[in-house]
């Protein structure tokens, strides 16, 4: 029932990957208020999460509402995963309050693929917006739960992790920063993963780290800047390109431009990932078609199928301090 | 004597300036070792704090270096300016030390020019690196500064100035951004600007507001990670019109390219400013070129000419608390 171009494009989606894959799909939400659902099984949900509810209200007040029943269904083995295009913050709330957190877990955090050239498989950012405050205890379990998401999403034997700072130094960024490099540097985060250190926000696209480890304010604010400045250069490309006197041009790059474009398209990634809930749960965008929903679902199965709960719950170790209490904070 | 292409960019941009406009350019470094001055005044200056120089160990250390020297020229009114493509840290240090904050100034801002491709000025994002951790009050500040400096520098008569967060609620961010966002729509930055509410990163290219104030830790990850964004998309790009069977679309195409190549060039913006101390200070790029210089001069001494600094200082009103003691904190 959510995303801006729901039903249609998530119900088309849903039914190419059952037909093209053999997995089995079932879609959550009021019965009616889906379209042709072709053969999919549906789950009944008579309420949804608008967008623009306030996702912790949503999920208390709306209990029939379809997030809610998509995480019940993960939690009482009806699903293996659930993926969703919907609220962003009400699919954490859902997945958070009805899986539950896995154990040592201080916090879930959003992992975002961000396209790389240089290589087969992308960086992954997180935590990309779960969090607008972190200690450097959950940031510590970033990055021995994006270490393990690489390995099992892109096959990363061993992962290279780094820490999200304003200079490569390790006295350089915030208290949180220092400190965080200080724990991972003395191996806090143990032996599944090689810290290189701090990058910066001009080395996400390099080829310096599998994975990148920030608090989730300045994660949102580094994923939507580089969101705003392709879409700023692509559409000054387009414009020019659509030009009359371009036309030759045109014709001429677009066949070249396209693996680039594909390689960009956040619909090719398979979506953003909520690490550290007791099931596989896919964040879809907003904006998703059905071309993204294929690949998110596909990803959410092979994930599933493929044990990524078991490797998360595995890779994270405790917090040295119960809750992180008293442990340097970004607020 | 700073900057990774000093002292000949340096020097052939201050000979440029001084030859086409008539604008005295005074150079600070250790004589003879500046290459062909031609006729320009210089300051003599034995020591230079190198780009890896340790900022605040080096201004105090280096008292007789060029950027000290040239620092003190501007407080002893020898000099209406400085500018420099050296060491970032440094830079900010020497100013602040040696010609002191405005009155009720609590931090001095480096104010950076984003490129806006939708109206002739761009938009001014600060703090972009001075501070890592902030206040609410500092904010407001950077607001006031950011404000006077979109008047003084581009004509905005009554700039909008944004907060950036990670969504466009109030309630959205850590307790600086909402505190913040609290005492700005509260009017406590006065009634030279108009509070537009949140932008978040992907708004940065949009014309939805003149200023963009944020925390210098986040302001420096959203710039960096702006400048890696265009970089991986121009590289990929160059690499397309650079094949052979691309020569007649890249050759059509570069002329238009151009102009857009030029509005995204750091070098033509003239560089990024410190503001909240009692003088003109430029920030050049450290890769500046002899271009870069240029503008980063005639910006320098037009703003010096036009009064920016007693415009900031009538913009700035004291700190609700002294030195923002007991507020919100991103730490």
């Amino acid at each position: 029932m959510g995303g801006d171009r729901a039903p249609d494009e998530i119900v088309a989606g849903a039914r190419q990957v059952a037909e093209q894959t053999g997995i089995t799909v079932a879609l959550v939400g009021r019965p009616g208020a889906m379209g042709d659902t072709g053969d999919l099984p549906c789950f009944p949900a008579s309420e949804v999460i608008g967008m623009d509810d306030d996702p912790g209200q949503g999920v208390r007040r709306k209990k029939d509402s379809s997030l809610v029943r998509a995480a019940e269904a993960v939690r009482d083995g009806r699903a293996m995963a659930m993926v969703s295009a919907g609220n962003t913050g009400a699919t954490m709330a859902s997945a958070l309050l009805r899986m539950g957190r896995l154990p040592n877990v201080i916090r879930p955090a959003i992992a975002t693929p961000i396209p790389n050239l240089h290589r087969a498989w992308p960086t992954v950012l997180l935590d990309s917006g779960a969090n607008a405050e972190c200690t450097s205890p959950m940031l510590v379990q970033f990055a021995q739960m994006g270490a393990a998401f690489a390995r099992k999403r892109y096959g990363v034997e061993r992962p290279r992790v780094a820490l999200l700072s304003i200079g490569e130094e390790k006295s350089k960024g915030t208290p949180l920063e220092k400190e965080t490099h200080a724990q991972l540097a003395a191996g806090a985060g143990g032996s599944g993963f090689d810290f290189v250190g701090n990058v910066e926000g001009r080395d996400f696209f390099d080829d310096s780290a599998d994975v990148v480890v920030t608090d989730g304010f300045t994660g949102n604010v580094a994923l939507k800047t580089m969101e705003g400045t392709l879409r700023f250069l692509i559409g000054a490309l387009t414009e020019i390109l659509s030009r009359p006197e371009a036309a030759e041009a045109a014709a001429a790059l677009y066949p070249q431009l396209l693996p680039l474009a594909a390689n960009l398209d956040p619909d090719s990634t398979g979506g953003a990932m909520l690490l550290g809930v007791d099931g596989v749960c896919v964040i879809s965008h907003g904006s998703s078609s059905a071309a993204a929903m294929v690949n998110a679902i596909t990803a959410a199965h092979d994930l599933a199928v493929g044990g990524l709960v078991e490797a998360l719950a595995a890779s994270v170790t405790p917090a040295p301090v119960p809750d992180g209490a008293g442990a340097t904070e970004r607020a």
